[in-house]
């Protein structure tokens, strides 16, 4: 088994500097939790962008799906900031062939109480347990791509009821 | 979604009582590890009982295989001390039309550093994933039952190479 | 014994808006720390403001003076930004009579890795031990008063060489 | 500043053995825990013995004796478990011109909740604050030495309300 992780930032990325009082994207955690998890599978980390998702553009976009097509593996962990990653799944909806679960984080992983480590566990179970396609893993779910938003004022993913733009797509 | 989780004991528990300078099964720490998940799924959890695993009997299996299929979820996390996890896998075997994952940890969830929330993470997503039958997720990894077995000197689940006595039976 | 903890903002402070993507001062984290280090005398905390404190004006340094002044208690760990902890300090230093310890932190108290719990501990340490008087405990060094700046570059406290300032004064 | 630490084993070294489902003294976590706390003074960390405290003999007391006796630091903190913490703290009474705290704590370190981290703050505030004696910080008071007792059905530390042993001797 190989899975290749690709981060691009977002909350579960965010570290502090106390230089600005700011929340910036940092370093990613991904290596932390994964030696935590105790993986004896082999993978690689892919730092892609450093960007809260809101920043991500359609370019980034694009660059991503073509990384994945052009990639030998066919398990992917996707990194993302929670606002756009119902958006970017989209844009990787037509690749074929390949197993790509998008996941991130509510709180930052560098966080004593923080949901990262959880979801990481929970795309890496799932990435390997299903069918080729897109999903987004959060909230303790696995949802297929275009069946889930973020319900903002609530801070968390939920099953679209019905989804008729995308039956008429 | 409903997610049935049965708690048997095992590192996973520990805890540490400090009148006896000794260290042993106590609490589940399975409602913290999904609230720290943010998990928005239904869920129950039953504690069946609060041993090393070594210390589970064949009576104990027998009667965890029957509280399964009398029971009329379809998805069950159980988590199980490490050493005989594959035992206790091989038992439910027989379970038809359920998905039942097995996890535990290698270090106590109570730790600083742990595989706990990562591993009950990864069978979240496995459970919800997985077509019925037994798995065993450990170390990154979704096993089918007698797939697997534990390596003790190196502490980790590892793919059987090939299992004749299983095509055997 | 009987100490008064004052909080007044800054890092320790920080908690994370995921629905801002920003970071500000929240509930201070401080009665969880002393329930951590299982402490058995007698305090109480008093939320003074929730400020960084850059932000804290000379208005606020009157304010704080004048609440320990007419305060019973005779120890005070008052939890503070850093950035201007020595500018606090030097408007307590006409009070007599009392133990001040101001302290605070360089990365969040709700970070799973953070000075803030230790700092915490050594004020608490010092406020006992120490004649009365203004002192700084950051970095695991208590400073008496107009002794410490911080060292914005390196980011931590240092004795200062020379203070000719305040020979003059 | 300078701070010889010197560890003697205890709840507070404490790691997990999952090969013997054992908790047995492991490697001092004091190191990590200056690092967290950021300290910027010179220390060095002496590793004495690696026991129980039960397990501290009148030979493992003098040999410590004899350790601070000729070493050249002045200031001393000692981790140590707790139920003899006192007994140790008698048998150094008679060392002049040197202050010595001893902390310990009553969960492992290496938990993710325990007064280890805030008790290793609280000597370091303790030991550069006080005079030249014996003491022991723990339950964030900092008691002189015979002037405490541990109560083991309550698990902490308490002062001595009479001591008319002490006063014969």
């Amino acid at each position: 088994m190989f899975i290749r992780f690709i981060t691009t930032g977002g909350t579960i990325d965010k570290v502090y500097f106390d230089a600005m009082s700011q929340f910036e994207v940092g370093e990613s955690p991904i290596s932390n939790i994964l030696a935590e998890g105790r993986v004896s599978f082999d993978y690689n980390v892919v730092s892609m962008f450093q960007k809260d998702s809101l920043e991500i553009t359609d370019e980034d976009r694009e660059a991503l799906k073509g990384f994945i097509e052009n990639d030998e593996a066919k398990a992917f962990v996707i990194t993302h900031g929670t606002d756009t990653m119902a958006k970017t799944a989209a844009v990787l909806r037509s690749i074929r062939g390949k197993t790509m679960v998008l996941t991130g984080s509510l709180n930052p992983a560098r966080f004593k109480t923080t949901d990262a480590v959880f979801n990481i566990g929970m795309a890496i179970g799932a990435v390997q347990s299903l069918q080729p396609g897109v999903y987004i893993a959060m909230n303790g779910q696995v949802f297929a791509e275009g069946e889930v938003v973020k319900n903002r004022a609530e801070n968390r993913f939920e099953k679209v009821i019905s989804n008729p733009s995308r039956h008429s797509s």
